[in-house]
């Protein structure tokens, strides 16, 4: 299976279009701003700074963190992908002049990376634990591979070509070569990408290589050792210090997510993308056993994942605390590239259901409405005061910042939106999949013949897909994911029950005609959700979800302690349109108040509790936080009876 | 107020007669052999052998915390105790051979503090705000004072009042002296003992300078600028950085308990003591404010405050998670010392409340069955796994150590425990106050008379109270305190009901003669105990108590997945005595299963919930922890109906 080119694609507006034209129109000028030291507010990048001064053009030190260069990869690959649906001269100019800046900080062996080339370059490759030049070099490929398809230039190719040769005479099984392998992966799906690109078996093999060396030897050890380091300290309160980088055991012989979240999902990301194209199944098979560790017992109602904000990590399993959850916004991009990896190997729709909990909850939670302002940590509770003065919710900023010192979220959800119409529909032979729901027409190549259709819809506001079919030919299907939360549907060809076959989260049907029209209307009530019994932070709780959507209370519509909202199990939702939310939904609630409790007393024998009735207002919890500091809640309390 | 001497006081078998016993027979001897890093297991001490390297016995460098000749000092104090109702020349050999220790090592300007006297003693008293010397100076006086009215010996009170000299000669408002004031509080309420003991007023003058300097000035930072140092760094996350020394405002103006829990605590009690031999009504005023908001806003059921492991500190009102909180035992001791000062300024039951919640609660809950293991964290609510992956439990132990690096905990409890008869009764012109039950004689000298009596009682396990006046005299009134949590009670004298007042948490009785038999009965049922709704963590909650005692499952009774636990609000709870546990208390109960959920789905709509009825075993939370790793909470779901 492979993602529809999003030159074969092009939207109309909808919920996707509205994403892709933020992304384009807001993040990418406001990052370029950030990215080049021009905001007002919020900590400088320094990641255009730094390349600047390692092409000689100005005279400063390295500054900002050690991976600051990949965050203007990150923008560039942003860009492409806006550049690869339509050519924009006066983004381009910006780019080459970048690209020209890289071209003269570039090393004559090919070595470019301007923390080192700003300190001391002798100490490259002498730190792979902490140090990111080979997950700096993943995003220079996946920004180089990006630009070239959209644009044809090759310029930023070569360099990230002359880098990788350097990469792959330095590290290896061979002997003579260092044994290492990233402190932080990414490098291994950027590599699958280039070898896609180029063919060149080397590029492959290299992702083989930092695959199967990882956790087999005790490298970022000795690495220490030789630096006169001791080993990484700060993890050994785990079990294993290495677990945080997954460098604990072998890759195949992982059965539980751990460590880093982003470390351990770009690892996984890379995994699926080597078993692709190697057929390797027990690479594929720890996959799955992980796809289904992190989604089934560590991942939250909205998506995020990492429990922890010591080590930014994942903790055990069913282990889901709403407060002082990290959930960082790269951690849910990387589960949603994982999610994307994973769908190309198989039509399951559990892949594209995940992909639609992130965009619409975990992934959307780290930008505010216009994209300008963003969250690194995403709770699904807050209680503004707390973070002030009890550390263990410290690491939860109670509103979304200009900038952040560690950047890394606000390019990488750039460059997944700027690529979304990218991941909506697929091909495999004669089928077309319909993954995430969009206005769009498309006309793309299958296997027998072309086929062209219009798809509209207002998902996720509205349940309704309306497909036509503009030209089919013999032997076409169509499969139309199926979300796991639909309870009830209604699918019509020229309002006819059509035959179809139901797959794994597909519905798939034959037998199309020009000219059909296809209504699929998915029924989307609001409804409760409750987690698993094993979840310790959610037991005798609630959420409410309407479709993919997950909602939230906040002070604004419902006032403050909301931990003393109760909802019934039967409350009637109701679902309006606000024309700034989207979708919101009221229900019938509960207050618990003070009524029944003496004003100084801090315990007391219990009473019945006094309860209000109150109308509670739900906004999708993306959107919380955009009418200043207040409290935000997901999981309430519910009212039995 | 006063409260009556040991000396006047002989116990007899009852809880508080064990609980003597175990820390003179059981904690005094352990704790000696771990002070000489003679255990075999946990962390080294060194509080020893750094006097025996100070006195020059042994070429040895410091070791250990700064502040570790603490520990031996309270050692001391809690082995004077013990000595006061029994000399005992074993002990005391000890005693006065560590005392030698001391003299040697005490320099020639009196200035005692290992940590100075084995690195650079040039250095003294030039970091107030982190080297503890002070706080030491403190202890050391706390334990001269007992030694001194233990045994009549000088040595160790001459060696204190030699350093108080020389710190008296440095610090206070005069030209020429520092204007510095402890970093860690505790010397101010020494100060007041020693003051009680020598009648100088230097001393009492000593601790209202340290009072009054405190947060007025920068010394903290103009200290650190002195050194070279920056200012507090780790505690600039609060609104001011000072806030965890209680160094951002002064004293008189405090009203929210804040920053280190131990230190805060150390403040007040200073404060009150203070408070109480100047008559100075705002420093009362501001003790009554503060002792307000700790335990009205700031205290967990147990007596456990400090909620943030960070800082070990304070967090904000009615912000009283059970599983991230710290509530070190040294901060639950520190209340009780708090309480034991203000009962002296005025009888108000609610002091002798929180006492006896302490007691039986929070900070027995730092000691195993003998006394010999040691919780450092006391949380009310431990899933043993969570504390090894995720970070805001990493510092909930999950079973008691042998010992610590940071041992403050083990000898504070021995030092309240072994004392803890001379905090039963207190006596002011004729009234004697019965402040907390024991079984005891006592024969003690009152305004205008003497009295004995004989008190006879199993409390907490039972409520019965019974005393017999041995001896009385005209106008001798006796006061007994009237629990809050008493809902009903008997009292009888010689079978009738007498005229009595009640006033403040307590009852007068008047006219009491030889031979009178009363009989004082508190119905003490089990109960559920429900907490303030501002309280965000504890909503929809319910836990169960006796009398003052807090309850708690275990694992061991009750398997796992105690957040699956749920009690109806009339539950009937049935109450029995279990030889290990003391009262033990049984009650239905519902467990949410699995029953109605699809193995493997982490979310899916609400059904109603599945439930086991069980029948769930509640044992004392200070027992927690004594057969084993095991999950534990205090705080249960309340299934209304």
């Amino acid at each position: 299976m492979e993602y529809v080119s999003s030159r074969d694609i092009h939207l109309s507006p909808s919920p996707v279009y509205s994403l892709v034209k933020k992304a384009e129109d807001k993040m990418l000028p406001y990052q370029w701003e950030a990215l080049n030291d021009r905001l007002a507010e919020g900590p400088k990048s320094y990641s255009v700074r730094n390349f600047r001064a390692a092409a000689g053009e100005i005279d400063a030190p390295h500054a900002g963190a050690v991976f600051q260069d990949s965050d203007i990869f990150k923008w560039i690959e942003a860009a492409a992908y806006a550049l690869k649906r339509e050519r924009n001269p006066a983004l381009e100019e910006k780019i080459d002049w970048f690209v020209s800046l890289m071209q003269k900080a570039q090393q004559p062996d090919g070595y470019l990376d301007t923390y080192y080339i700003l300190t001391d370059i002798s100490k490259r490759f002498t730190n792979l634990r902490d140090n990111h030049e080979l997950y700096c070099l993943g995003h220079l490929i996946e920004a180089a591979v990006a630009y070239f398809e959209a644009t044809g230039k090759r310029g930023i190719l070569d360099v990230a070509l002359k880098y990788v040769e350097l990469v792959n005479a330095t590290f290896g099984f061979e002997e003579g070569k260092k044994h290492g392998y990233p402190g932080h992966e990414e490098i291994e799906l950027a590599l699958v990408r280039l070898y896609r690109l180029t063919g060149d078996p080397m590029h492959l093999n290299l992702a083989r290589y930092f695959l199967s060396a990882r956790g087999t030897n005790d490298y970022f050890d000795d690495e220490a050792a030789s630096r006169g380091d001791k080993p990484a300290w700060a993890w050994s309160v785990y079990s294993h210090r290495n677990r945080y980088y997954q460098a604990d055991e072998p890759v195949k012989e992982m059965t539980m997510a751990k460590g880093h979240s982003v470390r351990q999902l770009y690892l996984l990301t890379g995994m699926a993308e080597v078993a692709l194209e190697t057929g390797d199944s027990e690479l594929k098979a720890a996959c799955d056993t992980m796809w289904k560790d992190i989604t089934r017992r560590q991942m939250y109602i909205t998506g995020a994942v990492g429990q922890s904000s010591f080590g930014e990590a994942f903790t055990l399993d069913y282990d889901l605390p709403s407060d002082t959850v990290y959930g960082e916004t790269c951690a849910a991009i990387s589960l949603y590239f994982f999610a994307t990896a994973l769908l190309k190997s198989h039509p399951l729709g559990e892949y594209g259901d995940i992909m639609d909990t992130l965009l619409h909850n975990g992934t959307l939670s780290g930008i505010n409405e216009d994209g300008t302002r963003y969250f690194y940590v995403n709770p699904l509770e807050c209680i503004p005061k707390r973070s002030k003065y009890s550390q263990s919710v410290f690491h939860v900023r109670t509103q979304r910042q200009p900038w952040y010192g560690c950047a890394c979220c606000p390019p990488n959800i750039a460059r997944m939106l700027t690529n979304l119409d990218e991941r909506l529909l697929l091909k495999s032979g004669n089928t077309l999949y319909v993954n995430l729901f969009a206005s769009l027409d498309t006309q793309t190549q299958l296997e027998s013949g072309s086929v062209s259709l219009t798809e509209t819809t207002d998902y996720p506001n509205d349940g309704s897909i309306s497909i036509r079919i503009n030209k089919a030919f013999h032997g076409f299907v169509l499969a139309l994911r199926l979300p796991g939360w639909v309870q009830s549907y209604t699918l019509r060809i020229n309002g006819q029950n059509p035959p179809c076959v139901m797959d794994e989260g597909y519905i798939y049907i034959s037998d199309l005609k020009d000219g059909d029209e296809i209504s699929y209307v998915l029924d989307m009530p609001a409804r409760l959700v409750a987690a698993h019994p094993l979840s310790h932070a959610t037991a005798g709780k609630v959420a409410v979800m309407r479709g993919p959507v997950v909602y939230c209370l906040e002070e604004a519509d419902n006032g403050g302690e909301l931990w003393n909202v109760l909802i019934r199990p039967d409350a009637p939702m109701s679902v309006s349109r606000d024309e700034r939310f989207g979708q919101v939904i009221a229900a019938p609630a509960l207050r618990q108040t003070q009524d029944n409790w003496d004003g100084y007393e801090l315990y007391a024998p219990l009473r019945r509790p006094a309860y209000q009735d109150f109308t509670a207002r739900f906004i999708p919890y993306r959107l919380w936080n955009n009418r200043g500091e207040g409290e935000m809640r997901v999981w309430l309390r519910l009212k039995e009876n």
